[in-house]
């Protein structure tokens, strides 16, 4: 007890030196209203001077309702979401590995492959939509995906629910964080509130403080003059335009194989699949690109392992240019500088089954 | 860094209040000296009188190599052990649920079935050997057994040490925690290390301060009227006879069908595999009955998710006795109070991989 209060006022410490010492840190720019595009400028080095940058530092925000992240956590871990009561969120969004499991395509139920690369969860409360196409507006509406889908969870709301509705304590904490919020007043756990405590989790999973962070807020020293000169060429060369604010990507769609036609992979529709309209064919969500060196394979299609791969091909078909190899070197380098502190998770203990839990099924 | 520090001086004064207001909580009672049997003396209520009771309270210890627990624990939660990239030891033990998978069997690579319940990891230092056959003789032996296993991980301790290798950040925490141990000098992981490492860590994985702990340190209050009289029955109808100790079981190895042949699962020898002597048909390592409300199904052959059906099949199989409802629910009450704090885990970050490391084969 007296460590955890003595804990809280260590933070509260915290948040007050990064407050006063640094105020820029906390500042959560809204960079929608700030213009940005090719050669964002470059100006100087005094603490103050870097918030006209195209990039915006991750805020850190310890504002969230405690009760419902915790509860979201759980979830975010629990096995019996899934037909098999083996697969978690977390299986495919391992918050080991960047939030991200590092397949080319994740597993699923039974060892089925999904369709595509599942993006990492870590810093998707800056996507302007959830998943590769968009179909998501926001992470409550993708929390729920997974669960029915028959290559990824292989269950369906109506089983996950009555999994939770036959465990008191989660009986319990739902009508915690749930009756007094006007949401539901029944004792019933509904789908609704299953995944809103996930996207309540996920909302938690940013990633303040990379070095890149650090010298927007005026830490000269926290990057190279290698990775500085890379992040020049970020902007110079043109990934700036899609890959900019809060996220560095994940502000809008784009065509993948605006220069040159993407040939790797013809298959994949992209945003078509949600608008029917041609014109949307191969469009894609731009990825984020925090912590980008934890996240191979890259693309939708996880077609290289290779970041610096990864980097020539946006320069050919994105950017109709070739980079040389000091080039690509360099902004390889200034990509390593957006890993920033992952996420501090207390490993969730979760309850029991009951006797009216329904089974695990793993066929 | 002061929270660390403060939390490190925290903990010594937790270790010092608990060595000096509560000496027996801290004694790690040599249970193989002692003797046990049916009916173990209840001799009333004063704090230190229950040092002869054939159950002892798991020791508070907190003596043990953080840096190699620390290794331990990263490649405890280690997709990359396994071929698939995907499944970690956690997978089957997994600590957000008693330490096991609440699976009948184990799902492996591929979706391969394993043939046999998987035991917690919680606690399992008290085992007198490994896996229900008792084939691995301590927790190291054991590690290396999943890795390889075609129907579980998947890998071979080859390619499980060639991905290790390449990745320089594991390569300086082996060599930070190995080099100066004289077990390895050179710069080259081994298996042994791995397992080793992943053993420590496991070795940490006790779940002190149960109710029923609690009790046997002298707080009567602890456990109600029902519990006791549920322990008292433990006793004297003969279940303590097997499970008694640290552990409450996995001391010693017996046979499945004491009173009357196990019908239901007469396919799994158990410890007659390891040494080929009849007389070991359908033995089986004792169980731990720790935090066995968290650990169903139960049995080598999962034949029940229910706790109470449990008891009564040990009863009639193991003691050839039957139990009244009454007796049965008593018992069940009691072995709820053996349920402990839950290992408090900070869920690891581990490092990217490299150009060299192999690729991921879900196949």
């Amino acid at each position: 007890m007296k460590i955890i209060k003595f804990t809280a006022i260590c933070s509260l410490s915290i948040i007050i030196v990064i407050n006063v010492v640094m105020p820029q840190f906390t500042t959560a720019a809204d960079e929608s209203k700030i213009g940005y595009g090719r050669g964002g400028r470059m100006s100087g080095s005094s603490k103050s001077s870097r918030s006209d940058e195209p990039i915006k530092p991750i805020p850190i925000n310890f504002d969230y309702d405690r009760a419902k992240v915790e509860l979201g956590k759980k979830l975010f871990f629990e096995p019996r979401l899934s037909k098999s009561g083996w697969i978690t969120c977390n299986s495919c969004h391992n918050l080991s590995t960047g939030g991200a499991d590092n397949l080319p395509t994740s597993i699923g139920h039974k060892w089925f492959f999904g369709p595509i690369n599942s993006p990492t969860v870590l810093n998707s409360k800056f996507n302007l939509a959830q998943f590769w196409d968009g179909r998501a507006k926001d992470l409550k509406e993708q929390a729920g995906g997974p669960i029915a889908n028959p290559l990824e969870m292989g269950s369906n709301h109506e089983l996950a629910v009555s999994v939770l509705q036959s465990i008191p304590q989660y009986v319990k904490w739902f009508n915690e964080v749930y009756a007094s919020k006007e949401m539901y007043t029944d004792e019933k756990i509904h789908i609704d509130q299953v995944t809103d405590a996930i996207a309540a989790f996920e909302e938690t999973l940013t990633t303040p403080n990379s070095r890149f962070d650090q010298w927007l807020n005026g830490y000269d020293k926290s990057i190279t003059k290698s990775e500085l000169e890379g992040y020049t060429l970020f902007k110079e060369k043109g990934c700036i335009s899609c890959h900019n604010g809060v996220g560095v990507g994940g502000n809008s769609y784009q065509k993948f194989g605006v220069a040159k036609p993407y040939d790797k992979d013809t298959d994949t529709l992209g945003r078509y699949n949600v608008t029917n309209d041609d014109k949307d064919r191969y469009f894609f969500k731009v990825p984020l690109l925090r912590n980008i060196e934890l996240t191979a394979p890259y693309f939708h299609d996880a077609s290289t392992w290779d970041l610096s791969e990864a980097v020539n091909i946006m320069a050919e078909y994105q950017l109709g240019t070739t980079l040389t190899d000091g080039e690509t070197k360099k902004i390889v380098a200034f990509l390593r500088t957006l890993t920033g502190d992952q996420p501090s998770i207390t490993f969730p203990i979760i309850p029991p089954s009951t006797s009216t839990t329904p089974e695990p099924n793993r066929n």
